[in-house]
């Protein structure tokens, strides 16, 4: 009776977006690693679900393979960011002279990878491990990552490259969980090329809504990215997050930067992430339909939002 | 850098939903009147934007011309419904013998109609007009709508047609605004063909939340037509509507009747409807955007909660 | 087991809220009339129910007894507003002069009342009639409801007394539905006395969201005065009003004007407001509880959102 | 001008809720420790702020002085409940043998002790620890810990005690997310006295909506014990989580359990709960007002959903 919404959907009359923002899928949707073949099969099906950008999952900037990476990327038209969190043993934040060393260099070889690649966006917990940590923060561990990340951040600026810190909840971090202890720790570094990073999984733990996050960021000149995940890391929709406000916000501040769609299943892994996230469901098991329906859902709430200027 | 959405979504490969409803599409989206002409005009792009089915608003059923809708419909794989308010001077709510004779020969007609367009559902405010009413609803009128609507019901079960009354807000009628209030008028009816007709823009205004009407009539048995429409009739996600609830509750009581789009601007203008209805605001102006949005946003919802299985 | 919340609220240590705010009550939850003793009974109701404010339905200037209403309030520690739509005859936007005359004297008059009775605030549909208008608007309408505005706006100003305009829904109003379109009403008359008048009822069918109208008329220095009314009209939190939204954006842009809540039901009735507002159904039959219940709700809110400073 | 709501509610005549549902509040809203004196604080704040009931978190059983809390309980018309998670080294769902019988007495020793302070309500994350586990569930854990607890469940029996599931977020077990997944858990054990206890906290994290799962548990006839708690753990309206609907469901099932408010800070730190539930932000410092507040605030919920039947 329905039918087939792929075929039915060939003919859509809907008008263009208006929007600059690059629409985006992260790489595990699509496959577990980052070689050639990884790398290959993820751009296709991100280019296949009608997305403008894969973010490339960079645990391991060191064993990326550049020259293959870009191979993979040659034969399609898709934009490509990075994202991570630091690697066991280069915990900037615990302020251990070698893990810190180890931390900057991490962060260093990321934005030269990228560079490589033509990218003009690094996002991710660059600030620290995302994992559950045992206690809070110190003023120490502090420092040090203000420290590296305002190095990385000038090297940022020579690359034109946007580096921006991933806001993540409590159990992914303890250095800030909210938009306004990301500005916070921001300023005081006072780096042009960092910013923030705003996540709607993260946001609907920690945030008081999904508005003002938004627009304190937007305020401070610090937007710098976005994931668009459900509270629960499955199909949008399916979940709590009031992607309507959120959405309506990033029209009225006028964020152009990129928009990327997230999700995490039991279907695809990668050993580390999905321990660290604490991955036990499996919410979807075809990562074509999961990208195509996010691909959808955001790019129709980018074009409704647009209409609001009739109002 | 976003590019055309029509062209990106070609090749999507979101999974076929295995709902049964018919996603369909108000006339007047399209058309202000139902000639032939107009009749065609909007079948071909109700198709274009992706839909299953064209809601034809058949007010003036004796008016209308069956073998000229009939010509403007073979070419197409469309389905149809008719929805309607009762016309002036046919107002079986009055109790006025007169009025009430009318009233149920237009409904008489409307049924015939349909049966021979070979619909399988009629909807709208068929126990009364839609307007502002001046007073409450009287005993002896409600006496005389539903004596007339029996009728009706029987006559329908006979054509195979379900008769769908719509739920609309205190503005539109006196008769009954809620779910709960149309279940008790049906129950005091008892005809098997007539259901009730829930719309999200009345809901909004009525309704305590978007998921108990929907349960409340499932429970009843009595759900027989949906109308999707924002608070304030424009594109989708632009209002206060909680679709999120309401798509998950007709997932949750398995629904299968039409879904309907409906949405009215100064765009496109029936005179008398626009005016009952107080349309005052153009919030689009191209209907073939706002359908395809609209369709596209109606099958992703469908297709998320088919999804819940998983979790 | 639960016990009477009368009883156990008693000793409740809830901080005193920073905001400046009256929280007041629509006179028509306790009383159909505002004669002297209607008055009386919808003060002290009022104050019992823990409200600061009685806005008072003021239809008939001309009629109201202002000493009576002195006498009324003297005994009380209860600030006064008052809120009309424009009575038959006296329709200033129809732009008929005897009309525009008969509007003016009635607004004019309302500010002498309201000054004798030392309020600084009148609002409602004081730029036309609060019913369901057969067509749009006019321009001429349109200028002359503006120019009897500008003068009421002199007026208002030495008095002391801001007068705002309700942003009434498409069924109530003709003239503007949105906050966007009230704002542009105003900037073209310029008077400063002159403000936007939100109400949460009327939002949720034409607004976008609850948040950006409350952020627009901020920033136009335009946000006069703020009515809490469900989506129904009945108790708050029983409906589809996203206060949480409306609360959030009135903390953000720290208004401290007078919030009052509105109720209708058919339990307390005045007969032109009552079908002006088509109220046909009965969502509440204790004025107390409901004020009580509504009075408790507003203040929570304003006290959860001050804490948002520790976020 | 809005003065002390303290005062100002006195004098409330807000109806007497008739539901029988227990209100309560966590200890750790009052008080780190539950030695003698810290009951007696928490019994007295608990009462004061306007609750029925306080739910001692009960992570000691063996250290829990019953005699000093009989004490401290004397003075006071307030029921009590308890809630934990097992401690390190008595985790049931590694299926080691010592730990399985450490837990085993653990829980047993709960029955106990709650039994002889004439509690009818344990809860929490029985089942294992409430921690980031490194890993998913086990099977061999799972028949572990299900072993375990139908003998837990047979004694509670016998002292008429009801054992509530605490179904928790991804970062804080691995055992079961959703109530789907405790409900499954629930019926392969088969025992009457387990039931499954919903955390608003949580279920904004891993569930669909806030209806769904209430809808559920209730019909397995499974709905033990209800948290309720805002998305960051702080004031309840000051985050995300979609109280309305959860109340609504609620209501619709005749939920007649306890209904405790939880809220953690660093103002009140139990050292080792605070590190499990990564708390590292300060979101209220006076727990007087913030219990108050929730008390009004649950209340002024319970009370609304009551007139829907006038709806």
């Amino acid at each position: 009776m329905v039918g087939n919404p792929s075929t039915e959907t060939k003919d859509m009359a809907m008008s263009e977006t208006t929007t600059t923002s690059p629409i985006g899928c992260h790489g595990l949707v699509f496959s577990g690693n980052v070689d050639e073949q990884g790398i290959a099969e993820a751009v296709a099906r991100t280019e296949k679900a009608g997305f403008d950008l894969l973010e490339i999952p960079l645990l391991d900037p060191f064993g990326f393979d550049v020259a293959a990476a870009k191979r993979a990327l040659a034969a399609h038209d898709v934009q490509v960011t990075a994202s991570l969190g630091l690697p066991e043993g280069a915990d900037i934040s615990t302020g251990d002279p070698e893990q810190v060393q180890r931390g900057e260099k991490v962060l260093q070889r990321v934005l030269e990878v990228m560079s490589d690649l033509e990218s003009r966006h690094v996002c991710g917990v660059l600030y620290g491990m995302l994992k559950k940590y045992p206690a809070p923060a110190t003023d120490a561990g502090r420092a040090a990552s203000q420290e590296v990340l305002a190095r990385i951040g000038r090297r940022a600026t020579e690359l034109g490259i946007t580096v921006s810190l991933e806001i993540v909840n409590r159990y992914e971090s303890n250095m800030f969980n909210t938009a306004t202890g990301a500005l916070a720790f921001l300023d005081e570094i006072g780096e042009d090329a960092l910013k923030a990073h705003l996540d709607t999984y993260h946001m609907n733990i920690e945030e008081s809504d999904m508005f003002l996050p938004v627009l304190a960021a937007a305020q401070a000149g610090r937007l710098g990215y976005v994931h668009i995940g459900e509270s629960h890391r499955g199909y949008l929709g399916t979940g709590t997050v009031d992607f309507d406000s959120f959405f309506r916000a990033l029209h009225h501040v006028g964020y152009d930067g990129p928009i990327t769609f997230e999700s995490f299943s039991t279907a695809v892994v990668d050993d580390v992430l999905s321990t660290s996230l604490a991955i036990w469901r499996n919410l979807w098991k075809d990562g074509d339909d999961l990208a195509a329906h996010a691909n959808a859902y955001i790019r129709g709430a980018l074009r409704s939002n647009e209409t609001l200027e009739m109002h």
